[in-house]
Formats: structure tokens, sequence, C-alpha cells
């Protein structure tokens, strides 16, 4: 990214030399990103992260009719999806998963569904809320923000029409992220007022957050498998040392999960205190409540799976997770966790 | 930017103390903005862009009424207003400046008022549209996306309620630019889902990016004057050159403009294959067309001031540009002209 930062700077929509340079810049990577995805580099709009991709998903089907999606959706879909009118709700089971059988499409334009819930980790059944998705010709969005880089996608396989992607999500920068849109599907742009993206997002180009995300997306796409392998056996190993804390239980489905996240939850305790006492130990972790803040708002996606969202806690690794951070979780926890009960008591 | 790139990037709204080192260098960068615009630092709504944030302020204020703009406003301000809903234009003369005495804002529920013309560099009687969309019970919305840093702006003096503004405009990043939003003002969200910027803009804060517009804002504050000096010697010299050779006239109001833009007519030559000629020479310029791409159709701008659009160069000067850059202007354009007439003959 450094050069795009400085020198290289250019609009990749000029003439010139230095726009043809930034334009090559950025359609390569477009292929990186696509290839990571399984998708034409056609198909991929860049945006700047996925709250506006997912914004503009909602946005564009405003007029197909209604939206449907599962209240553990995150708050960029559901709110995106409110906004465009109305919604239809999808149930969900107590690990947070669609429950497919139980899905009635009746006047719905357009149905979200997640690759895999950004709290709890649960991975959805995509491919049969598509099923049921395309029998009730209706178009479909997955918000796989939690998904790409750490489970292998191929958007030309999957029977659906629009995906989000975030760029920070998978090691790339923050203010990026993706739309990939079925070729031949024509969705008004969110962001107008300029012809960038083949006229479905206005704005000059980020050519440096844009490349950057296509390193990132090549990079990982060499090492998803390992990296996954790497991201569950640690997350396994976050997952062993809260169970093994009394009054610690799981949330969301601990088997079929995006390999780097897991939730538990804390009987007895506030989220919050846990993670300043977490913090103190220098592990940050993150309460299972609202994506933008640690407010003390009831995180929805817990709320439908029937759980107390105030004592839940996410725990997450990333590409440049250690084994050392995972044994300061391991040591820290159980006192953190004794030492607040002691208070409380 | 370079350590927010890297090991200390982190999401702003956590309470884990990385969020807070976060959250401080994103609030130092409001302070940074604030201070180069004259505004308070809760008016600062961080934004991907100009782009964005003329989207939503022609999206959040869709409820008032008609939109008034001038046919010169940038192609962001127009799109997103005609998507909103009715627009009013507001005349403008041949220089392209808004003829004030003209305008009539009976039903209008916003007036958007570009500080300057992008491609012309006119500078508009924003005081007095201010004034007569004040009478009339009308929000007023400055794009100041070609003003900021070339000239001082006091936001708290200026009787207008929303400015728009883009970073890489005035030496800051690509992806960047802000929405000042005067207290007091509600405006609906555009990009939705999280209550990033106190619910003014949902989407994790791409804080290197926020960073390196608090920079370059602080920078280019600390020598406004006298970049504006050296930019006004500099496009007053690539303008002499231009009009030394004959059939060449200049477009837009040669004293009262922005500095650092010049925009001159060539008789008998495609702006293209002038465009390409001096790209030959090192001199990367514009053709007076739409903002997103070199494309033919011509420049609503030009053509609003009765203009032949096909034959204009946009010629612009920035804080890197130096005097020999000029000099190599000087010497390739009138042969770039002869050459190009010569083969036409």
């Amino acid at each position: 990214m450094l050069p795009w930062l400085s020198g290289l700077a250019a609009d990749p929509g000029r003439v010139h030399t230095e726009g043809h340079v930034a334009r090559a810049a950025v359609e390569g990577a477009r292929e990186q990103v696509a290839a990571l995805v399984g998708a034409r580099p056609r198909e991929v709009v860049f945006t700047s992260g996925a709250t506006e991709a997912i914004n503009a998903v909602a946005f564009g089907c405003a007029d197909r009719g209604a939206q449907a999606l599962a209240p553990v959706e995150h708050s960029a879909v559901r709110d995106a999806a409110a906004r465009a009118g109305e919604v239809v709700a999808l149930p969900v089971d107590g690990l947070g998963r669609v429950s497919v059988d139980d899905i009635a499409l009746d006047g719905v334009g357009l149905v979200h569904c997640q690759w895999a819930n950004h709290e709890v980790a649960t991975v959805q059944p995509v491919a049969a809320v598509a099923e049921a998705a395309r029998a009730a010709g209706t178009l479909v969005h997955v918000d796989a923000a939690a998904a790409v880089g750490h489970v292998a996608l191929a958007f030309a396989d999957m029977p659906v029409d629009l995906v989000s992607l975030s760029g920070h999500k998978f090691g790339g920068p923050q203010g990026t992220g993706a739309l990939l849109v079925r070729r031949g599907l024509r969705l008004p742009p969110f962001v107008v007022g300029g012809d960038q993206e083949r006229a479905r997002r206005a704005g000059l180009e980020n050519v440096a957050a844009i490349v950057g995300l296509g390193a990132a997306a090549e990079a990982v796409g060499a090492s998803t498998a390992d990296e996954a392998a790497r991201a569950r056996q640690q997350t396994d190993a976050l997952l062993a040392a809260a169970l093994a804390v009394d009054g610690v239980v799981a949330y969301g489905d601990t088997r079929d999960r995006v390999p780097h996240i897991v939730c538990v939850g804390v009987e007895g305790v506030e989220a919050e205190a846990v993670l300043l006492g977490l913090d103190q130990a220098g592990v940050a972790a993150h309460s299972g409540s609202a994506c933008s803040s640690e407010s003390l708002e009831p995180s929805p996606v817990l709320a439908a799976m029937g759980v107390d969202a105030e004592r839940s806690l996410r725990l997450s690794v990333g590409w440049s997770t250690t084994d050392a951070e995972i044994a300061a979780f391991t040591r820290a926890f159980a006192d953190v966790v004794a030492r607040l009960r002691a208070l409380r008591a």
C-alpha cells in the first residue's frame, strides 16, 4: 500500500500515465479479491466496507418487496433492511441457526442470510435458505463478513445473487470491503454521482486501500486451510480454558462454526467487568453486544437465541494471533472471573 | 498513518486498551479537521469521501422538499439531489457563477451551493445564496471539496448548515472526507447499521485514513496562505503560458477563483489529444468533462456556461507541484497544440 499513499497516488479514471498505473493496480486487486471468493472480477464492486456494501444491497432492492432476515443478522443488515421497507423475520434455533423448514417468503423480494454469525460463529444453512428463496423467486444476499478469508467460499457455485465482505476481517485495511453482484443483475447504486466501479459505486477509488485488500485476499487465499486449522486450534483452546471455569457456558454451535470465533456466557458477572479484567492482562476481547459500541443494550443475536446477553463474551483470533496470546487468556480468565465473583459475594 | 495500518489497527468502539488508543487517535483527527474549517469537533462526521458526504446530505434532506442547485455543481451533488426528489435549477452566468438576483426558492427545502467550481475555479457567492436561502427558510449545503485547504473557511461564521469536504483534495489520503453538520441539526444517517460517529455514519472507522486526514488538515491549516500564494503564482503561470498560444481562451473567473485551478479552451483540437500529448511530456492534466472518467460527454459545467466542453482542459496544482513541473507544461503546451493543429490541417 505504501507507494499508493505517497508518490503513486492518482485518479484511476484519468487518461494520463499516472491514472493508467492506478487503474492497473485497482484492476489487479479486483482479480485478487475475485480469486479469493471464486467470482469473476467484473462481479466485484469495491466499497468503503461491508456496512456500505450491505446498505447498497438493502437500498438497491428496496423496490423488490419485503426483505426477509433472521434477527441474528448483523445490525448493518437489520438496520439497512428496516429502512428499505417491510421486514419479514426468519426463525432461528437456540444455536442461532436459521430454521429452514419454517421460513415463509410470501411477498419477499430479497432474503438476507449471513454465511456465519459474527457473534456466536454458527454457520448458517445458506444453500438451503437460497434454495427456498429461489423457489419463491426472490433474490438472496449473503453477508459473508464473518466468513471470507476464514473458510473457502466460491461465489460461482453459490446459488446466491449478492455477497458482501469486509477487508479488515481478514487482514486487509480498515475502510475497505466489496460487494459481489451476480453477472446480469442490475442493482441501482447506493452512492451516486460518478461512474466509478462501472457506475455501481460513485466516488474516487481508494487506491491504497484497494491494493491492500487485494494483497490480503491473495495472501489469505493461499493459506485459508492452514489459517483455519490454526484458528480452530486456538479457539478450541480458548473455549476449553473458558469452559473449565464453573458457570461458564458456550453459545452458538461450537462444532459447525467459523474457526476464528467462539462465544461464552459467564454466570454471575457482567461482561464489561470481564473485558476490563482481561484488558489488564493484555487480552482484548469483545462483549456479545452491539457491534459499534460496548453498549449495555442486549445483543439481538443472543436475545433471539434466548440467551442472557449481558453475560456473554466473544473471543476471536486473527491472522496475527499467537499461541502466547492464547496462553495469556488461559492464565488470566479464571482469575478475572474469580475476582469479580468474590467482589460480588 | 503507518502505525495504524499495522500494529495499532483496532476498533475505536471497544473498551479494551487498543480500542481506547484508536478512539483517541480518531478524536484527535476530528479536532484537527475541525480546526482547519473553523467548526466544533462534534460537528465533524467522517465519511469515505466527499461523494458519500454529499449523498448523505441529499438523502438526509429528501423529506424537506425540493433541492435547488446550479447545473455547475459537481456530478455528486447533481446525481444525489436528482435521486432525492424534485430539483430546482439555479441560474449561472457565463463565468459559471450563480446569479443570486434571479434565484427563486418556492417549495425548496435545501439549497446546494459549492464554495468554488471544481472545473473552472470560479468562487461562488455562498454568503448571498445562503442569505436568500435563510430568508426562504431552507437549509444550505456547501460542497467545499474544491476549496478546503486552498482558501480559509470558517464554518462557525458561515450561515450554512452542512459542508462536505474531500481529504485527497488537500493532501490527505484517498477514501476520506467529512461532512460538517451544524450543531442541533438532525440529519438521518445515509449509511446505517451501527452507532459510529454518534450514530451519524455506520461502519468501522477507517482509523489510518482518518489520522491521515487529520494530519493533512493540520499541515495545510498552518500554511494555507503560503500554499495559496504559491498555487496562485503557479496557476497564473500556467494560464499565461496557455493564453500565449493562439486560439486559447480562459474559462471561468480567472480573478475571483480558487488558487489551484485554471481552465482553458483550445480552439481546433480535441481535449483528449492535448491530454495525451501533455502526458508524453510528463504533464498530467484533466479534460473539462465528467469527474469519473475522461468521457466524451460534454461537461455540464461548461455547457451551463455556454462553452464548448470538448475543447477544454483543467489545469490544477497541488501541495507537491514544483515550479519545474510548471515549466514542463510551459515548454510542452505550445508544441502539443501546434502539432495537433498541423495534423488536422
